[in-house]
């Protein structure tokens, strides 16, 4: 059954920008919950209703100057103008005065309520409205002419400098429509089909009684001079009356701009059909508003947007049986994990995202960056170099039995394990990841201090100078080509044959540097030091600068993405500058095996005895395991919820193509496949599409990946291409390198839960902050598994600095039991707060999931709100 | 008239710690507003009402296991009892859900409500609550036995680990109360007199109807089990029902606390005398409730406490009379500035304040603290060096001029004139000295890298060595002396009587260091870099560990207040570790004038010629303006009302010790008196007094400053016993020092309203920060301001820069003209909100009070209630 005044709604020209999803389909059972992963994530996709922007215009200056002024506008949240600075409020969470509501609604109850009005105009609606009106005729024309008469805007224009703006508001008000259409820049933030609201609310000496009027027009028409942006406007409002103590009609004006901003109550009253529909809507919202008691709360304080809208699955009933709970979705995601959904390739190249972010995915070198195989691929291969075996042989070997192995954990579909990778795995994993970059860049940097000792005052190892062979004709020689340096030679009686030019020119002129002071350098290690904290902070206070205040957006992102990059150019510069001998990147300037005297392809025996080919297998078999979790894992992150790509096929095709390349490199002696965790996660990172046209105060809206093949291509030709950069990456210093490597230890670090907790060790109770999961979870409990977690990356730690190291794929492995193992000690309501329930757990939780109450420990059930807000990626070792 | 109830409550024995104050006298004109000064600052000032505490304890488990828990508890703010966690959240501004509390009311309305119950125990009080219902005598006494259940509490013990936490939990709730009474840590921070309200709400089964009751009690009383802190219990409230649909009954109980816990309704129903009273509170609260929308609240959300509570002027309009507004104030506060107040002398030494906070004011020596009088005393006298005069005596002329103007100004009561010192001059004042730290310690921190060069590797300065004199005796007696050293010894041939001793070694065996790189030190340059750095970023990480989450208040406090000591112990501790030869913080070691051949007094003529004398008398008028300046500007800081310190003849007498000072300096040739504007700034604030035990929730109240003479003498006995310190100070590393005037000077710049006016240039419209301010000023008028802000501190800065100098005094005095001449640029009502109102212009504004809407620009009534908030000291100096 189609409500009067909407029928036709969708076949109204009055706006161009027509609805392109398929029109709403009346009544029926209510909007659709149909968003992409049946997640809710904000009202546009709770109901199909366009959005609705609304204005509050307030008649001001009665008795002398009246005119129309706007001083609210709603979209999500309220902006208000304040009016002696001239400017809109930052959006926020509106407030109302409890009476003003209802003495809204008793005006309404006696007012005109016209809902299927025919008006296609200004005029016609006005005329409407007014005739409706039990008034003399003077005061009729009076009232109709002042409510044709143009209200003033406040048209905020963009991109002008702050300084300029009181003269653009004196200015733009009263502008023309066609310029404010192409000038204001709200209308470019509203989706296509957006409807307008206007409300005019005021006090009028000359009116006896309260005059109130709501009208839904069956076409929106667009009032013209009414509203600030031009859209078709679907309701009006107005809501006059005698002069009274207290600014009433204000609040009651924005009362009547809330209601209509609130989902429900639109949703109601675009389908009321009488006045009683109306005033149920505004009963309806008054029996769920929020009451803040006076005494303990600021008016006057704006509250900024929360960081998530306020789910609507308990508002609209007839919905609520789409909406799953969170056990209910989590439990379907462990089942798509190993759901090979349909490989659905796009052909066509899509927009690629941040630029910058994909330029410093390429910028860090691979051969260069730490990571878990980087570091743990040579344990295995310690014992033929022990042993004086020949090496490459033994790695081909290697290659092919873990290659072998890879194949077959491919055909028996074996990444259906990574099941059992809860959060407690890929945590452990990531900051086991983030503590060898830490540890490498610290202890790289203290090899590099101890190459460049200090020189203490105490210290003896002071002076050097440059000898000369003999006192043959190399003297006369040298003598005339320095005589201009008369201060370098020495006055010494008996030492003609010595100067005190430096090591390096010594040697080059055929002297022999001599002195215990010849061979340091001084003021490099402070100096490198300096540029490696220079270059770690740098990158953090460039990070920063991104959710800052400071600098238009457009910069901040540039100064954000390009953290590091920045952070080593200014190392470059620093150390340029300077011109210091600090040690810098070496690149081999010729493209040939390192290895001089081998071919490219590495021959198969060797040196080394038959039986070492199968021997492999063993080192081989770790490796794989080592292998098996570095990629699944990083699968594991890139297949989240979060990001929306369910791409099961990839867990099985990666692990092939890493078998393959394993082979690949193997036989060429190249270094092997790096999973590389980190660059794929700032891969996906900068391919993020996010809405961008945001309603004022609406966070963005995260709207999936950008999935195409060419950044991928590209930064991996680049990174290939580097090879021949080696005139340019030489003026890298190191300890540049190392301070970036230090903060991508430390931001990767600190974006884990895990981290959270460990905090949360150190806070005394009362400044905890205000986290889900302590309002649900014992504190000790919570510590407890922080600590086991921590004792779990202890463990691993050891492991990998001991002899034991070979064993220290399958400690990883280990930690999937471990996490299992946990399930004995805490409830599964304690592990569905610290982690993620594994399989077999979750089959066990529906058995009360008729008693939710208990599910969630408690009688908390308001909590539990919060379970069906879109979860934001948690794990984010990306650091760019 | 006294109303029932109420009249004996003062000889109630039942709480030992009776009102200390003088008791309430009875209905009378409403509780009076009689802060100390004036200002409204919390409600306990606002009624005499003893503070109330709230608990709600829900009737849980029905059918199976009936208990009574407490799950919520009401001070100020809620604290609700995260059950699955066990914990008491942090306090947050209550919301209710508004059915709630129309159901309560009509509850309230059909219940039993006992104004005047003379129950002397929890019994008597049930049996006359159970009694008036209409029930069978059965469920009557099933329900009697019910609500004397004692109930289970959630005592949370401080200062145990937080792991033993669940424990506690457990064992706790069954405990005794004797015990009780010492463990909770809840009662200690109730003030004397607190009394207590219990509210019970729950479902009960064996109801057919619901059954509220609502009990005053004429006489308090210790209600045994039923509140978790032993205090004596004034309200009771019981709202029981058949189990419903939600958890109505659990709402109503909340709205039923938070009722209690509003100020108003508090002290309205104390005084209450019929039901319908007690509806009419209600209502009146409902009028006052604000409303948060549903569709964009997230009620799951804890709204954290606000700053300030709001104000309760506008609540009880019988206070109206009695707050002044801002302007008001402001003008009596102007006058009290003149106003010579009793000079009140208190003999008994009371407890000084942070000690550590004391320790770090003495930490500065003030001869190596930057200051403005310290860093111009040196202008005026620029002449007598030039020409060659006797630098002493004129200097004493100088003196003696100094002092008699000073003396005329006091005896003029020029300090009249500090009502022209606005927060425009005090800023343009703070932000020059801050300047000064800052360029100071950099361009030491130059000075410093410039005298140790860095050795490039191109340079030629390469190689030093050390000979001896000749041939004879020395040689053989040195080599003997450094055998053991062979490699010391150059094997060169015909070099036996040279070595690679350091050049100081080399000095004191008799040899001359020759070669061009003996007397660079290496190293030092960038050492002295990264102490720099340290120190700086360790002061400032210190500074703001007091802010965070981690650590107990203890350790925070004394990281906090300790911050420059800690920091510069780390940078003493690092050279020291390192060892290398850091330029040091030298003393003289011996207690004598610096100028030998001199007595300690100065002779009043020495060389100069006799009109020297007279013609001091104009370098000593500039600096007398200069010392003016400082010293009145200083003393207007420490004056500001936010001080609670009204020391009118502060004004002069200090002025008069300076003229003395000055005198006694002279004569002495010792330096100058500096009034050190950081240092009294830090001693000030190491004096404040803050409400300890405070109610949960709520910000600690300033009470003033602990006013003695004791800590002064002590600091500056210290700093006279520092000369003696010769042997510690030398172990301070120059660039320790200057790190820490960074800082002090970045901390000093960051704490004044100019700078967050100055970053507000930098950052876009969209993301600025709501300040009041801007809400009320255009952005372009704000900008404007501070461009004159800044442009004032660029020109000071230039003239103290060139040769210009001498007039600067003068230029720090024309900050006050051009300060009155913005008037003409700008308007009242925008000076008020970006600077204070001169006295002139607050004559001109009191014509418009009579309508205080155009006072503050625009309808924005609402805005203004935060006016009337205590305002935190601003200017602070003040960096420890």
């Amino acid at each position: 059954m189609k409500l009067p005044g909407q029928g036709d709604f969708e076949s109204s020209g009055a706006h161009e920008n027509a609805h392109s999803e398929e029109p709403d389909s009346g009544l029926g059972p209510g909007p659709g919950l149909n968003g992409p992963s049946g997640i809710d994530i904000g009202e546009s996709q709770v109901s199909k209703d366009p959005l609705l922007f609304i204005q509050l215009n307030e008649l001001l200056g009665w008795p002398q100057a009246l005119e129309w002024r706007e001083t609210g506008r709603w979209l999500l949240f309220e902006e208000k103008l304040d009016m002696g600075a001239g400017r809109w409020s930052a959006p926020h969470v509106p407030t109302l005065e409890l009476p003003s509501l209802q003495k809204l609604r008793s005006l309404l109850a006696e007012g005109i309520v016209l809902l299927d009005c025919q008006a296609q105009s200004l005029l016609e609606l006005v005329e409407q409205v007014v005739s409706g009106e039990s008034l003399s005729p003077e005061l009729r024309g009076q009232l109709q002419a002042l409510l044709l008469q143009r209200p003033q805007h406040h048209i905020q224009t963009m991109g002008i400098r702050p300084c300029r703006e009181s003269n653009a508001f004196r200015m733009a008000s009263r502008d023309e429509d066609a310029p404010l259409k192409h000038q204001n820049p709200l209308r470019q933030k509203l989706p296509a089909g957006a409807e307008a609201a206007a409300v005019l609310a005021g006090e009028l000496g000359f009116l006896k009684q309260p005059l109130g009027a709501f009208v839904r027009l069956r076409n929106p028409i667009v009032l013209e001079p009414l509203t600030e942006v031009i859209l078709p406007s679907r309701f009006f409002c107005l809501l006059l009356g005698p002069p009274t103590l207290g600014r009433s009609y204000h609040e009651m004006g924005r009362a009547a701009a809330v209601l209509l901003s609130d989902p429900q109550f639109q949703w109601s009253v675009r389908r009321a059909s009488h006045l009683r529909d109306l005033l149920a809507a505004l009963d309806a919202f008054l029996q769920e508003v929020t009451a803040l008691p006076p005494g303990r709360w600021d008016r006057t304080a704006r509250i900024p947007p929360p960081k998530y809208l306020p789910s609507q699955h308990k508002r609209f009933p007839w919905k609520l049986q789409e909406v799953t709970s969170l056990s209910r979705q989590s439990a379907a995601l462990a089942e798509d994990k190993h759901h090979h959904g349909p490989h659905t390739p796009i052909p066509e190249l899509q927009r690629t995202g941040s630029v910058s972010q994909l330029c410093s995915t390429f910028t860090w070198p691979q051969s260069q960056t730490p990571s878990l195989l980087g570091v743990f691929w040579e344990m295995p291969l310690k014992v033929p170099r022990d042993y004086s075996l020949d090496y490459l042989p033994f790695r081909l070997w290697i290659g092919i039995w873990v290659a072998t192995f890879c194949l077959a954990l491919v055909a028996t579909e074996a990444s259906l394990l990574v099941r059992y990778f809860t959060r407690f795995t890929e945590e452990g994993f990531c900051a086991l990841i983030s503590l060898i970059f830490i540890y490498d860049a610290m202890g790289k940097m203290l090899n590099l201090i101890r190459a460049y000792p200090i020189q203490r005052p105490g210290s003896s190892a002071h002076g050097c100078f440059c000898q000369y062979p003999g006192t043959g004709g190399n003297t006369s020689e040298w003598t005339s080509a320095k005589l201009k340096d008369t201060e370098d030679i020495l006055s010494v009686p008996g030492l003609v044959n010595a100067s005190f030019l430096p090591p390096s020119e010594c040697i080059r002129q055929g002297g022999h540097p001599r002195g215990p002071s010849c061979h340091t350098v001084p003021d490099i290690a402070f100096f490198s030091l300096l540029l490696f904290f220079t270059s770690f902070l740098c990158a953090i206070a460039l990070k920063h600068i991104k959710n800052s205040r400071f600098f238009p957006s457009v910069v901040r992102k540039v100064l954000g993405d390009f953290s590091s990059v920045l952070a080593i150019l200014l190392g470059c510069g620093l150390d340029a500058f300077l011109g210091l001998a600090t040690p810098k990147l070496l690149v081999p300037t010729e493209f040939k095996p390192t290895l001089s005297g081998r071919g490219w392809l590495v021959s198969p025996f060797g040196a080394n005895p038959w039986w070492l080919s199968v021997a492999a297998a063993l080192p081989a078999l770790l490796l794989s395991i080592l292998i098996f979790m570095d990629q699944q894992i990083t699968a594991v992150i890139l297949n989240r919820a979060e990001y929306r790509l369910q791409k099961g096929a990839g867990f099985h095709l990666d692990l092939f193509c890493v078998a393959v390349l394993m082979l690949f490199t193997s036989a060429l002696g190249l270094p092997w496949y790096v999973s590389a965790t980190v660059i794929s996660l700032a891969h996906i990172d900068s391919l993020r599409r996010e809405s961008k046209a945001c309603i004022p105060g609406e966070a963005p809206n995260f709207l999936g990946i950008r999935e195409q093949r060419l950044t991928g291509l590209v930064v991996f030709v680049l990174t290939g291409v580097s090879i021949f950069l080696a005139p340019v990456l030489k003026f890298i210093p190191m300890p540049v390198l190392y301070g970036i490597f230090l903060y991508m230890g430390v931001a990767a670090l600190s974006s884990i839960q895990f981290m959270k907790r460990v905090q949360l060790l150190l806070m005394p109770r009362k400044h905890q902050p205000d986290m889900l999961l302590l309002r649900h979870v014992p504190l000790s409990r919570v510590h407890l598994f922080t600590a086991i977690q921590l004792a779990c990356l202890g463990l691993l730690w050891v492991i990998k600095s001991t002899p034991a190291a070979i064993v220290f794929p399958l400690m990883l492995l280990g930690l999937v039991a471990i996490r299992k193992a946990l399930e004995w000690v805490f409830s599964p309501q304690e592990l569905l707060w610290l982690d993620e329930l594994m399989p077999e757990e979750e089959e066990t939780i529906p058995e009360n999931r008729s008693e939710p109450e208990l599910l969630f420990s408690g009688n908390d059930s308001e909590d539990s709100e919060l379970m069906y807000q879109p979860k934001a990626p948690e794990i984010n070792i990306s650091v760019n």
